[in-house]
C-alpha cells in the first residue's frame, strides 16, 4: 500500500486523515458486539461535549454522507405543518431549500448574495413578514464559498422569536465554536469526515432531547427516522441498522487525538493558521480569494481563477496533483474561481508547501497574470 | 494495531474481510478526483455483471447500510400508485413491509411460517386474488433465519404476469446466482459489508435501466433519490454526496478478490463448504439447526439453543469470543436460537476451529445437553 505518498487533500471532507485515523479500519468490528456498542456510546457523549450539549442534546448517528443527516434532521425536526426560513447564500443552503421540497414542508428562502451574510435584523424582518415561519434553518460555513455566517447573532434572533434554529455545521463543528447552551440551538448537524478528521461515512444530529422525543410520527423515511434510532440506540447502544463499523471505530479515534490537540480551541487555531498562511502566501503571487477576510471561515478559501489566457482549471488542477496537492473546483456560477480546504490533518507548514506548489504550477502553465480578470480591467 | 488477533466475525455482515481489503483503507481519496471515479466507474460495471445484467441494468451505489439502499429501490422504482406483494418469512420481509408503510406504498403480506419457502403457486394464486398487485417485493435469503427463498421459480412466476420483481439480494448477492436476465427480475439489491466480503457503509441497486431511467420524481427523498443519483453519476462519474471513499475503495479490493477467486461459484462452494462443515461438527456435539438443510442458504445457520438449565446466550457468547469467534443471536421470538454465519474471508478449516471452540464452551459451561429442550421432549 501507499502509504505516506498519497496526495494531501486541500477539500472540504473527504479530507487528509491521520495515519493513525487509518489505521484504525485495519480490523473488522461485530456490530452486535459490546466493543463497539461502546465506542458508539462514548462518541455520542463526545460529539455532544463538543457543543456544550450536555444534559439537553442528545447525539443521533446516521450512516450515510452530511446530507442523509440533514434530511433526517428537516424530516424528524420539523413537525409537517411547520415552516421554514432559510438564510440562502450559497449550494448548501439551496441544497436546504430542495430537500424541504421533498419533504413536503413550507419553506421560504432569504436570498443573499454568495459574500453576504445574513444578520439577527434581516433574520427579524422575514419573522416580521412571515409569522407562519416555525423554524430557521441555518448553514453555519457555506462551503460553496467558505463565508462564514455569524450563527450566535442568528440564535439569539431565533430565541428572542421562540423559533426553532437547525445549524447545518458540517465544515464547522469541531474548529469554529457553537454552544448550545448559551443559544436557542435545537439541532447541530455535522459528518465524520470533516473537523475532526476522520473517514466519511457517517454523519450525526445533536439535538435537543425534548424536541426528539416528541418528533415520532413525522419521519418520511425508515432509514432516516431520528426517533426511532435514538430510542432504540438508547434501549440497546446499537444501531438500528448495520453501522459503518471500519468509519465509526477511525471516528472515535480522531475524535480522540482531538481532545489531546485541545479541542475546538486548539483545531480552530490550527485551521485559522493554516488559513491565513495559505491567503497570504497566495496573495503573493497575485491570488485574490473571492471573500472579504471578515467573514472568511478557515474552512476552505474560494480564490479567483487567475486572468491569464494560459490558464484552466483541469490542467492547473493536475500540475498541482503532481506536486502532491489535491485542490476543489469553484461552486460558483457567476465567477470562475477555485478553492483550496485548510481542514484536515495538515499544518501551517503544509500551506506553504501548497503555496510554493501553486506558484511552480503557473510558472510551468506560463502564467504571468496571476490576478483575476475583472480586478485587471479595473486597475 | 490489533492485527491477526481479532475475533473472527461469525456475523452475516459486517463480516470478517481480508488483511489487503482493510489495508485499501490506508489512504485518503479526493471524491472529486479522476482517480477515485474510476473506481466508482469499475465498481459499478463489475457488479452488474455478477448478477449478469449488463446492457439491460446499471448499478446505483448508495452511501449507508443495505436498508437505505431497499428503500430507495422501493421509493424509486414502485410508483406511488402501485402495489406491492410480498412474501413473508421473517424479519427482513417484515422490514420491508415496514419500509413501504413509510413510503405510503400499498401493499400486501403472504404470510409464511419461518421456516416456508413460498412457491410460484402461492404467488400466483396471490395475484390471482389481488389483481391491483403490481411488484413483488422478494427478500432471497431471509437472514432472520437463515432460509433461502426460491428465487428462479417466483422470477419465473412475476416475468408470466408481468409483475415487477425487486430482489433483496443483500446476503446472497455474489455467492448464489442471479441471473437478471433468464427472468424478469427489476431489481437486485445487496450491500458491501456482505458476500464480496467488504467494510460496511455502502449498499446498491442493480436496476433495469428503463425502470431507473423512468422512475423520476417518484422518491420521497433527496438522498435516496435514484433517478437523481444515477443521472448524476452518469454525467459526472462522481456520487452527488460525499461517498465513503474509504469503503468504495476498499470495496474495489474486495471485488478484485472475488473475481480472482472464480466470482459466484467460487465463493459459494466455499461457503457451502463452510456450512456443511459448520453443521456437521455442530451435529456431532448434538447442536441442531433451526431449519431442514434442502432449505438452509449457506449464509448464516440458526441453531436451537441447547436444551439444558446451564445455557444462557451471554455467557456462551462471550466464552466463545474469548476462544476468538464472534457469533450472532438468534432472531426468532417463538424459540430460543443462536446464528452462525458462514460468510467472510474465512474457510471450512476456520469453521471447524468454531466447532472445537463451541465444544470447549459447553464443557467448560456444563452443558451435557446441547439437543434443544423440545426435541428431547419428543425423544
Amino acid at each position: 500500500m501507499i502509504l505516506g505518498n498519497d496526495p494531501i487533500l486541500l477539500t472540504p471532507g473527504p479530507l487528509t486523515t491521520s495515519l493513525e485515523t487509518k489505521q484504525a479500519m485495519l480490523r473488522d468490528w461485530g456490530s452486535w458486539d459490546a466493543a463497539f456498542n461502546a465506542i458508539t456510546t462514548s462518541m455520542c457523549k463526545d460529539l455532544v461535549d463538543v457543543v456544550n450539549g450536555a444534559g439537553t442534546h442528545v447525539c443521533v448517528p446516521f450512516q450515510g454522507s452530511g446530507t442523509f443527516s440533514v434530511e433526517a434532521a428537516l424530516g424528524n425536526l420539523v413537525p409537517r405543518d411547520a415552516k421554514v426560513l432559510v438564510p440562502q447564500n450559497g449550494a448548501y443552503c439551496q441544497r436546504i431549500l430542495k430537500i424541504l421540497k421533498y419533504l413536503g414542508r413550507a419553506s421560504v428562502a432569504l436570498d443573499l448574495a454568495e459574500d453576504q451574510q445574513p444578520s439577527a435584523a434581516m433574520i427579524e424582518e422575514a419573522f416580521a413578514r412571515d409569522p407562519a415561519i416555525t423554524h430557521v434553518a441555518q448553514v453555519h460555513c457555506e462551503t460553496g464559498t467558505g463565508i462564514l455566517n455569524p450563527l450566535a447573532e442568528i440564535a439569539a434572533a431565533c430565541e428572542r422569536h421562540g423559533k426553532g434554529l437547525i445549524v447545518d455545521a458540517m465544515s464547522t463543528f469541531g474548529a469554529v465554536e457553537i454552544d448550545v447552551r448559551k443559544s436557542g440551538i435545537e439541532a447541530v448537524i455535522a459528518a465524520s469526515g470533516k473537523c475532526i478528521e476522520g473517514p466519511p461515512g457517517m454523519a450525526f444530529v445533536i439535538a435537543r432531547q425534548s424536541s426528539v422525543e416528541k418528533c415520532q410520527g413525522n419521519s418520511h423515511s425508515l432509514a432516516l427516522d431520528m426517533f426511532d434510532q435514538w430510542t432504540y440506540m438508547q434501549k440497546t447502544a446499537q444501531w438500528r441498522f448495520t453501522p459503518p463499523t471500519h468509519i465509526v471505530a477511525a471516528f472515535r479515534v480522531a475524535l480522540d487525538q482531538f481532545k489531546a490537540e485541545g479541542g475546538v480551541a486548539a483545531r480552530g487555531a490550527r485551521y485559522r493558521r493554516n488559513c491565513e498562511t495559505l491567503v497570504d502566501g497566495m496573495a503573493g503571487l497575485g491570488l485574490k480569494p473571492f471573500l472579504p477576510r471578515a467573514v472568511q471561515a478557515p474552512v476552505i478559501v474560494t480564490f479567483h481563477a487567475p486572468g491569464d489566457a494560459n490558464y484552466a482549471f483541469k490542467p492547473f488542477y493536475e500540475k498541482v496533483k503532481a506536486r502532491g496537492y489535491i485542490l476543489y473546483p469553484g461552486k460558483l456560477t457567476q465567477v470562475e474561481t477555485f478553492r483550496v480546504g485548510c481542514i484536515g490533518a495538515i499544518d501551517h507548514n503544509e500551506m506553504r508547501n501548497v503555496v510554493s506548489a501553486v506558484a511552480e504550477t503557473l510558472k510551468e502553465m506560463g502564467i504571468k497574470q496571476a490576478a483575476p480578470v475583472r480586478t485587471a480591467a479595473y486597475a
